[in-house]
């Protein structure tokens, strides 16, 4: 098989020998060999196993929702073998996972991007990641035994419910899904949506985001996060979201109401008005996560596009692509914008590993901005440089652009993190205000001292002839 | 003094607290210290002492490139005394420099950025730097003792001569001035502008590019490199470029002729044929200290605008700027562009640092295009938001904006970076469309071995009835 | 139905009042009000409508591309009974249609562009207007009779066949199929994909681009057109290629071979080796119809994007959107690039009209490359605005992007005709380069007339203290 | 002369033959041939003009501001042999001027734009055109007589000042300086500053806006406009602004202040409160005139990187710079967006020619926004195509560039027309959510009535069986 991976002397250089220079102190010799593995799991398994996967699913919705495809359950095998298993549980917090930290798992990361089967083949697949963490960090023991092991060990799936269609959900103060106690047990009723892997047969746990106590004058002490079974009664998947064209199936996109849908008090997580401390743990790691398979779809974008530009087949106007100067300029820019892109993420998940999520909250910000953005720009590219195969099955390309365009929007859009980072750099301003006027009196003082006058060369009192002060 | 850098309660964070998380690794603690003794030295004597150095330079041409501020001496004087001299060559090939690596130095650069006379101020100012890396690196004992050590001094300063008007400089093996061997002596004819230095009164010694053997069949062994007296017969200053209008003064950029200008065969550097060499070696570095220079002036860029939208006596339909979301975007991106862009410069450092400029080449020629396109945004924002005091003399920002966009051209403008950098990803392009071709065969093979066909759901032969294959 | 429209004192313009001044001189009365009706028609019928037609479709690939949907047929009795049908055929070239002229017809597309089945009701979808245009130009009588005919009454559809899978068809003169004469007949070999339109069983007819001559030593010779009904021996439909996931059911975009395909000679479209002389007339007024449909697209994802901002339902941080800066400026931005882009598509149509399609290559190159870059722009903010809800079937945006990014590949990708534009542009090279110097030589005389030295006030020779001349 | 104009057979395209077809029938046949003749003017004689016109300014600040190039007077002379003389002044609102309208002057000052002297050439220079308008419009006969005459004949000049550096002033109700009635006088004190002209020896009258009533609770009739003879006691010229390192000598930026200026009351313009009006109906034709002069700016941009890339002297890598596909790109895409932004104006134009400015609010507004950016984006490809020369004083491009870059600043920065265009924009936002849900409504009935379900394929009750409603 190695002629996937591309041997040396035909330039392929191997995942641990690119990583940039700045990040290798952070990076365990394991962590290389890893790398190493992932890469040739992914190009070797993965990316052929991708062709399956999608002629696996099946044509109508009902068939598309209700299995999933078998070449998985084979990968899956394969990896824990491999010892590819639950690197994204970052060692520093978990000893459930497999020993990495978030730098070290965000390098991994970058290459389980390249495949769609990949992240759920290493049980590496959002939102999976996220809830195990959540179950992980905040979950009681029995919380765990039912629903941390049984996603530790891949056997089932999850989602995680707390977009809602009828409000603006980009700010979470708006969730408005109502969770009421009664008795022993609290009843939910509500919609949701962007349900993320709600279409997935085997998802059998929803993690809920809700209010329990709407009135409560401190705005981020409203919410609760509760546990709720997928088959409660009362609970109607009534659709699937697509993205652009695709559907995601078998995972999916749902729209799910809850009518007075009841779960057991002992479901509730943290306690009741703990929900926001638990969603903003929760998201810091996964941005990087997101992130990384991100920075992975550009370098393969990349990839086909090279491959685009030197295919003898395709000359237009007598010459390979390669040889016009227009395609090697897009070639050089994606380059330069993956790597620093690149970069950013690494130095972000650096910060989360030497504190946390909150600590790295001006990184994260940034990348969340920074990667999607470059990661379409260089996705658009190889399309154009494809022309019709470009947005069509027969590239990855189209389907990659549709899920890169999502990560603008999930997780809170570009523009609240962009508001949120401008408001806090924006805290320095009357600091950087004050510190220039004193910068600019020193200056005059030292005029002074040197013996500069600070009048202007041009300066007359037109017909007076004597000079004024401003 | 301490009101200028703000205190710590004043939201001031110490440049040592400031290094990014992945580089920290790299930095030594006496780097550490240095770094905030350069920032203090910066913002509380440097950038007070540019209003003075400003208004020092005089008003007419003779004038302004005859003398040169008195006020920069002084601070030569404080900088040595501080310990804050010769930062710039890096430890690991010279032993005359301040102990530092490319990675430590670049750190300080970026303070050294934000004020017009700091480089100089602590001798690291280039042309110089390179020119004495030049000397330190291929000069002869000689040489040395008579340039090096003057320049190393601060006592003298110097010019690289390379760029020619009549020719496209931006390929190096275009350049036409002639060394041609006379007995003891080589001598020169050409022209040179953009001779960075030259107009100074200090500047006493030109390193020039020139050809001896123009017609050697390798195009990379006709230049040579000599030292030229700048009070040598024969050299014309006629006159002096400006920049948007700055004239620079008294560095200036000169265009310059030589007229059989005569000087020792001893003032060859390194040997005939051997000018490509230097050049090449000469540029890595610098390349590095202007990115970084550049990353402070788009951070002191950051701050005006800072210091801007926070000025409570300007209200614009009744709130300060930074009320409006337009602006707050703009701090966003632009803290999001600068920082992503340091990393990589940091980056482009610490592979300099583990071997040499040669082995940095990608990661060089991507800060080469990169940091000067942010720099000029960030800039430009910061000019938009103070309206007419952003392109007058009440702010830096239009001198810096100059200044930024020559970064876009010297040591070679962005296309030929960006050709350099297309060619070398290019190399990978057959390898790639190899490999996608072999994980397409893999995955028809696996679709396969799991009973899937590969025709098509719609696979209609419209009237015979039976399908064909492609 | 008028509250549809949109009363007056509700802020609506009249279609016939948002003409652009600059316009104006060229419409006639009757294209003034055929204009309103057509926006009407659109608004009220046609977009309600769409709805209708996406749920008509089918599920399963075979359902949907063996039918189309019943509301299109009684939109079409509608058009016609309001006479809105075939405006697309220019006055001044043929008598078959409206009698309207490009421009006019342009004004009329951009309405069309809001709905996905307007183009079609009144009969001025692609690829029908291009083939109908093909035939009444270039078929003769027999052909317009059997084809022309039904296709100018609605009853039939037809398919262009010009892009091939194997080469870069971005270069016409690297079509393959081969049309070789045999007695009265011709046979045709090769694959074509892209064959838009060829999945709606009322497709009869394929104008099929192919070579009968490939070894003319005149490139653009080789080509021939040729008329190929649908169910002709030979032909597969092997599959149906989607854009984004879209697979533009009913119409579809066909991947069809043609293995010893067999039509009478009689088929052979204005002769051998006049094809592309024939797809070079084709394809003029269809990038300006295009162009004022991707306009339209643009104004309606506006719309969208107004109506979100407003929306009193979706208060992030406790304001509507349009209270957040950051979307006013979109919305300005998007209304500068819209209404500049427009006048370009309509200055373009005027050429047309002025003369033909070959006098207007370069406006129409203009248009070809702006429009599609405006109007993805705009709907890509619009999606933005509407985060999940954007990028799924709850909003027309994710299709209208899918389809609108393909309208910078079709019809030659924007790269063919940024070198086409350059090109052109450059042949103005010299020209310019010796007025310049002409110019700078009067400036030097007349510098002299009035007694002014050329030489520059810093003019030194260092040594020998006379000045020396460049 | 001829060589100058670069004759037919050398692909030059005479002014009136480039009008764009959308435009013509606005044209007059008299402004068809004046516009060939400026452009002969222009292009023979006032481009060379320009390199006498630097020269002649001298070198310190006081003889930079205390005389004006002889040249000058002596185009002055030659234009009014030619007719070409106030051709600003529209016709449908003035007998004063050259009789064309702002749409016919507009097509000239593209080419005015051209050269630094032609504008003042042909007496169509800001800021005495709108001063000359407001005279012509608002002024009695007195004024009229005592300053508007000379302006016509160009004998004096003028300067209109409104911006202040203590306040925000790109909200003119922001404007500060005090306007006191007292007897038969006013007296004003104040600062103002970006008083361009005042610095020319030639500008005798400063039309000054200021506050008569700061008071009023509406804010805009707090501002009155007066006339201010440039040498009443009082006003202090203290120095002048630079844009980039450019000092626009002897025209200028001033920093202006008022020490109880006192002026008769007959010198109030309209009345006092009427200030607003004034400078309301003066911007909106002058934007039109910068934005048409950036636009040939741009041409000429365009010109000179058209010169370069054709240079055979400059071959980097062994071919011109037009053999670089990069290079092509950048001119095809500085043709779009110049062709698409000048019709912008013209529209724009066409507007004010059929109402007024403030009929063409949207229009003018679009404009500003819309062509400096345009401007700016291909001069800055032309400096880079240029390299050192560029930035250099070689080329007139960095001085277009610092010109430009204002524009984005003058009369309102960008942010405040985005804003107003926004918010304009934003009023039809509820109209059009109203209408998309009643179409969605109108949809809903429709599938109704053809019988189709509107439940989506995928509706499960995961337990109970039963679907439920949303």
């Amino acid at each position: 098989m190695s002629e996937l991976l591309v041997n040396s002397h035909n330039g392929h250089i191997k995942a641990s020998d690119r990583v940039p220079a700045i990040a290798r102190p952070f990076v365990s010799e394991k962590a290389m060999r890893t790398l190493d593995l992932v890469e040739k799991f992914v190009e070797e398994e993965c990316i052929p196993a991708d062709a399956v996967y999608l002629r696996q699913i099946g044509e109508t919705t009902q068939q598309r929702f209700s299995s999933h495809p078998a070449v998985i359950e084979d990968l899956k095998t394969k990896a824990k073998k491999l010892g590819l298993w639950n690197m994204f549980l970052p060692k520093n917090h978990f000893k459930e996972g497999a020993g990495f930290s978030n730098l070290e798992y965000g390098l991994m990361a970058e290459y389980l991007g390249k495949s769609r089967v990949a992240s759920e083949a290493t049980n590496c697949a959002a939102p999976d990641t996220g809830n195990m963490e959540v179950l992980a960090k905040y979950g009681n023991e029995q919380q765990k035994r039912k629903w941390l092991d049984p996603l530790l060990n891949g056997e089932i799936r999850s989602a995680f419910l707390m977009t809602e269609p009828q409000v603006a959900s980009s700010d979470a103060t708006n969730i408005e899904l109502s969770i009421r106690r009664d008795g022993d047990h609290y009843v939910l009723n509500g919609q949701k949506w962007w349900s993320s892997g709600a279409g997935d047969p085997r998802c059998k746990i929803y993690i809920v985001l809700g209010k329990t106590d709407p009135n409560n004058k401190d705005k981020y002490k409203q919410q609760s996060v509760i546990l709720v079974p997928h088959d409660t009664p009362g609970i109607t998947i009534h659709r699937m979201l697509s993205v652009f064209g695709y559907d995601d199936a078998p995972h999916g996109h749902g729209h799910l109401s809850f009518n007075n849908v009841r779960v057991p008090a002992t479901n509730m997580v943290l306690g009741e008005g703990r929900g926001f401390e638990i969603i903003q743990g929760r998201l810091g790691p996964g941005r990087i996560h997101h992130a990384m398979r991100s920075i992975g779809q550009a370098e393969k974008a990349l990839e086909w596009f090279l491959a685009r530009i030197n295919d003898p087949r395709k000359k237009p106007f007598g010459e390979m692509l390669h040889k016009h100067g227009i395609m090697l300029e897009r070639v050089a820019r994606s380059r330069i914008e993956i790597d620093s892109a690149r970069l950013a993420v690494l130095n972000a998940a650096i910060k989360i590993d030497e504190s946390d999520a909150k600590g790295a909250l001006k990184e994260i910000a940034e990348v969340k901005v920074l990667v999607p953005e470059v990661n379409l720009t260089v996705i658009d590219r190889a399309i154009q440089a494809y022309g019709g195969a470009g947005v069509a099955q027969d590239t990855p390309l189209a389907n990659m652009y549709a899920t890169g365009r999502t990560m603008r929007i999930v997780d809170g859009p570009d523009e609240v993190h962009l508001l949120q980072l401008g408001r806090n750099e924006n805290k320095r301003g009357p600091a950087h205000m004050n510190r220039i006027e004193a910068q600019k009196r020193k200056g005059n003082e030292l005029c002074k001292k040197y013996g500069i006058s600070l009048t202007d060369p041009l300066h007359l009192n037109r017909k007076s002839g004597e000079a004024s002060k401003l």
